[in-house]
């Protein structure tokens, strides 16, 4: 399983606007192969700063796949509008604690 | 609930002994009052950067209660031969979407 985790900058007073965008847009992440689901949080400390966190069965699915398609393009041109940032973020892998 | 995230950056060749050090000292976290739960997440792109996930009741937890405690002290020191951050971040509250 591997995580992406996604800091996403909106512009300033877009977040209401910013949210609702992502409930629409969030359907093309859904249906992506190899998607296992996702989390949005919005900062405490900074009122226009969120994190995307989204789980994948392997680093392919979002690298070689979500990224390089059609679906991803489109996630692209709905979030744009309100994002000051690129809305995909560094993969991880979980270590045991 | 609040989700805390923090970006710890090791120093070069430290992993295996900070992800030692980090088992050591993730007890002081779930004794913490307000815990419920955290994620060690180790990064793809970046063989020095961990991602660190820590779930708690109220926003109080950490800032009021963990990072000002003695527990909060002793976890500083035995994960700050490895780390080149604090290991204390930004807080979020979830969005349903």
């Amino acid at each position: 399983m591997i995580l992406e985790a996604a800091i996403l900058k909106v512009k300033p007073e877009s977040s209401s606007d910013f949210e609702s965008g992502f409930r629409g847009a969030s359907r093309l992440l859904a249906e992506a192969p190899g998607y296992i689901g996702h989390e949005l949080h919005k900062c405490v400390e900074r009122a226009d700063q969120y994190l995307l966190l989204v789980r994948w069965n392997s680093i392919s699915d979002p690298i070689a796949g979500f990224r390089k398609s059609e679906a991803y393009r489109t996630w692209q041109e709905l979030l744009s509008p309100w994002c000051e940032t690129e809305t995909s973020g560094e993969h991880y892998v979980e270590i045991r604690t």
